[in-house]
């Protein structure tokens, strides 16, 4: 990753707005910025300063070595208002979405005359546009988990709990290569398919549930995200025609989507599907998100995204239903958006329903 | 555990400041004043409100039977926003460590006439003293931790890679019953002992390494945490000899605890030890911290810390010496603090060097 080349480009934008250094407390950006994945702060100006403690230090100038790294006594904020005090500079950006209220009293109290300048979403949107290169982890962790859910679904039977199932996943992926899971993943069962947001329990498979299976790996800190559903057995009735509907929902979407196209509009193209078969109520989430650092990251993908499908956003397309007491079914796959238009990470097959 | 109660003490503190609603954005003061496990905010009032979205509704009304449950379309924050408009309130507090400056703005200016008054550490304050429920969580994932770890320790020897112990430990204890690890485990091996905060890497153990193991479990949301150092086969020079003395300060902590002691003075009295013996530059970290919802959470137990030792604290002794190139040893147990001193929560047996 071209970490100085990232910096450059903060700095620029920065320097429009005629400032020459960002407060970056937000770790994700830290990480995105100098590569240093431990626990810190950023103060990115001309020469940046990377705040953290002793117990970091190796890693830091191992990690960014282009970076003067600051461990001072006391926390990460002090040593960030003692480098921030260093620059001189009289005004310094600020990430206001990742700095509380007393962080922000603390570095106002301690800066004096200087002034503080919130500069919203500045690295954010920076990150919504992905680098070949973080495109190839990304393709890389979706490829893992694909590799994976080849045996893993075929293998679902009655018998095992959804605990173990995440585990006997996780320990597959793994030993796959992934550095970890992407999130923890979901092996909604039986009626818990019904939450779109399922935790994991004890409860065991049994013949005739839905099984929602939604799970990612994380390849040098980026993430997969994929969902599939299934049935076990004979499934409940109304299975292979919700299913059919949630599938072409999903494939609206896709067929929707172009460089230009508001995001809105996926997700409307979905809920059109959905609503026409008589479900536009039981698709309670939105149409998808970005991926990336975080498995949930911008540009969010719902009825009222503001954004437009730009070159370089990584976004999932998952439609989904959820009836209480039935259970549910949510289809999702990953793509990143080339100049051509969209190009699908995930490849698990999807039923033949 | 017993909620109400919990908001009960909230609110009564509140009262005393003459504010009557508390807005809560730290997920796990959520969690600790609800059971709600899922994202989302609460309006602590006279009638609690539980602002989600509708993945999280079904396990809200579940998990939190006493609040109100308010799903709106869009944020977490906005459905807050409303419910804080809903009650008419003219002041209400909120929680300035975990509100981001951004989030500030968006209230102040939705709240209009009303105002928004920081109240902090308040929530943070009352889980600092464990309830008889939570020790016996904690001691549980203990418990879980050190039945695993009298065969996993013995069970090291060269030939499996860091993130493989890991893998195995994290096997080994969600089979025992933890729902979850405490924390990412910390198998620093060889050199890498030299980092008191390591990453997992695929370096392979090798004859003759020093190798920290770091690690806990999680049962129902509460965490454990324990850390043991050993050698395999023939250890380095010095090993026994700085063993010795990183335990010899651990137990010089320990023999100085007792309610109502400074904290700083626990830290002083393992620093000293290890000064004396040479090492004090070598103690490179804080001498513990408290468990609970959280790995590491107040009270810390540093040479700056304010506070004294409470009844109901459960915090970590973890002396520790690193040396680059050579390794490092950390020592970590557990204890809940009682009116008659120190009971110690974790039990995994230290060298006999």
């Amino acid at each position: 990753m071209d970490y100085a080349r990232r910096r450059k480009r903060v700095l620029t934008q920065l320097a429009e707005q005629n400032l020459a250094g960002l407060l970056v407390t937000n770790h994700l950006h830290v990480r995105y910025l100098t590569g240093f994945t431990g626990e810190g702060f950023l103060l990115l100006a001309e020469t940046p300063v990377l705040c953290t403690d002793r117990r970091y230090e190796v890693e830091a100038r191992e990690q960014a070595p282009d970076c003067e790294v600051n461990c001072a006594e006391n926390s990460h904020l002090s040593t960030l208002l003692t480098a921030a005090l260093a620059t001189g500079l009289p005004r310094l950006a600020f990430e206001p979405e990742s700095l509380a209220f007393s962080q922000h009293q603390t570095l106002s109290e301690g800066l004096g005359e200087r002034t503080l300048v919130p500069v919203p979403n500045l690295v954010s949107a920076l990150r919504q546009h992905k680098e070949p290169e973080e495109v190839a982890l990304i393709a890389q962790a979706a490829a893992i988990v694909d590799s994976v859910l080849a045996d893993f679904l075929p293998s679902l039977t009655p018998g095992r709990s959804e605990k173990r199932l995440a585990w006997d996943f996780t320990e597959a992926i793994l030993e796959a290569g992934a550095e970890d899971v992407g999130f923890t993943p979901i092996m909604a069962s039986g009626p818990h398919s019904a939450l779109p947001h399922a935790t994991l329990t004890d409860r065991v498979l049994q013949e005739g549930d839905i099984v929602v299976v939604d799970v990612g790996a994380k390849v040098e800190g980026y993430c997969s995200d994929i969902t599939r559903t299934l049935a076990l057995g004979e499934p409940p009735p109304e299975f292979a025609e919700r299913y059919r509907a949630v599938r072409e929902a999903q494939r609206a979407a896709i067929a929707a989507a172009h460089v230009g196209k508001p995001l809105a509009e996926l997700d409307q193209a979905a809920r059109a599907v959905l609503t026409a078969a008589g479900m536009g109520e039981q698709f309670s989430h939105s149409l998808g998100h970005g991926v990336g650092l975080e498995v949930h990251e911008a540009p969010s993908v719902n009825r009222t995204s503001p954004a437009v499908l730009e070159v370089g956003h990584v976004v999932t397309i998952e439609p989904g239903v959820y009836f209480e007491g039935w259970g549910g079914i949510r289809l999702e796959d990953l793509f990143v958006v080339e100049e051509s238009g969209l190009r699908q990470l995930t490849t698990a097959p999807q039923l033949p329903v």
